[in-house]
């Protein structure tokens, strides 16, 4: 009854953000925070899913020199299945939070609008200006140089957000609380 | 038109195997010699969509000190939900090796065939004695001593496969390379 | 010779600090932002040498349910061997940026500096309050809960430091470039 | 005193062999197998300890598309330094089992000599064929496709063991269970 009573009407939390804007640790962070339990999964959970004849570019994802990142048609098909996947999940009764990367900004937004649809979606923009993005990169020391400073932006464009929230100023509990609040009712 | 020819006919590839018993790995080889991009999922990539208060017992996965996996409701509940997902991804194109331990034999594929119904689906007893096992779980060194020894068998119980691999006498890539012989029609 | 100008006259920096108080973080950037190469080595390395015998508690690493460190005998003396080996790396000729945990605060420090004996070593001291620090634990997810809030405050009674920054009103780059700053003579 | 005669006369234990042959599942059975505890480093934790600016060829190391290995003279100079840290280790009580690939064979080896001069070193190669190895590549996925198949049989050239032990045809723990035989001397 009380679970009830704080329960979230959003069956999934898409979270958007640059690479190295911190999502994962929000994600978590998320899980720890929200009533109830929920499941989380993203571009990591889907690259490691992915064939290694699939990380090259080509059909696959590229990844350039200085960070860019194309996506083949394959590699874009299969995402496209592990998408519905993910909406089938939620349908079955788990609530995900997704950690997303819009390499193609307000396009891969409408990608996600077509797999979850009539599930109740709270889209969170993750802003973190380039430069924090790059230092964050720097630290966590296992991405391709460049990445960070090369989505920061461009993962946004064109996409409507309920909430957006400032990684780089804050805590990655912080952001998650901010994204809770905004979830439950009245709590 | 050639890869038509040689596609596989089925959709699904199911490895059941306990801990350590080399799953992860035939299925990697299976990405890299099976035609076509195929997914790999399971267990694993499961574990990591979990919140952390579903991995200390109770509601969720308990790992005892001697190795003993426990899974509680909400855990159980979130797997049902996540193996409708798998199938979802199927059902709109994936491919996908599922890499999996049926702690409960029989009544894990009795669920997975409920989930996985009307799919082309190939079942694969990964065999390992439980000697073996506990040697490479030591080797790999990041799981509790005892989980492999103590799966060993227990996950055959009752499962029916259409095709069983000893991995303790065999590379990998030669397990992957027998279950493709059974995939493949006529290659 | 334009190296030699700005070469620091440090040969080591021992940065001190408790769980997911971002020194891993600070370390990398270290490495990027300040001349020459440095290699970074700490608890973590030492932890991975260890045999999986070592880390179930008695004689060696024991993790408690409340995320408490206890450290044998055994442990203890290894430790101390490879405290000899980090500072021998140094004479030979590598700088190295040290990233450790104090768990005995001053005691810990005394055992460095013997090793260290000679060498020219910055000592800092990376703050962070036991809840910026559980937040980050619980975003990071692979660390026993309660490790950060147990050791935040506990590493640093007694140890003397050159330079202290405080990591949790700022970002891991920022604190680095704080750190060279106290490297670097007059740069 | 059991402990006494039971005790290996060695101090150090070297295990050469190409990318996926096999060595580090091997060096953490020999931790679980040897009398004692022995503490375990190589290539890998050299790595990882170096900065991002040495990972990407020039005076570092260089990884090719085709997965070949280059060492440029600053990362050579912080190896060797990097070796004298493992020897004094070592001279100050801990026994270590050195996962390594002699990248140029025999001089691999001499500058080890030179390092672990007056030491009591056990030299073990691990043999493993291209195609087994590259099998392994595959399986693990995390490692440059090629380096296995380019490293299999050089690193062995004009290298003088005590003894060799066949990764391929044999489980980790087995090639573990024969360099415990010569360790230890008559148990």
């Amino acid at each position: 009854m009380t679970d009830q009573t704080h329960a979230s009407r959003y069956q999934v939390i898409v979270l958007n953000g640059g690479s190295s804007s911190g999502k994962s640790g929000i994600a978590r962070c998320l899980q720890a925070v929200l009533p109830g339990a929920w499941l989380t999964c993203g571009v990591d959970s889907l690259d490691g899913a992915m064939p290694a004849s699939l990380r090259g570019g080509g059909d696959g994802l590229g990844i350039g020199a200085d960070g860019t990142v194309t996506v083949g048609p394959e590699y874009r098909r299969l995402s496209n299945a592990w998408a519905c996947g993910v909406a089938a999940m939620v349908r079955a009764g788990a609530r995900v939070v997704l950690d997303e990367v819009f390499l193609d900004g307000a396009d891969a937004q409408k990608r996600w609008l077509h797999a979850l649809d009539g599930l109740d979606v709270l889209w969170v923009g993750i802003r973190c200006d380039p430069d924090t993005a790059a230092g964050r990169e720097t630290a966590r020391g296992d991405r391709m140089p460049g990445m960070a400073r090369g989505q920061a932006e461009a993962v946004h464009r064109g996409v409507r957000y309920d909430i957006e929230v400032d990684s780089a100023g804050a805590e990655a509990m912080a952001c998650a609380q901010l994204i809770t609040e905004h979830v439950l009712p009245c709590a």
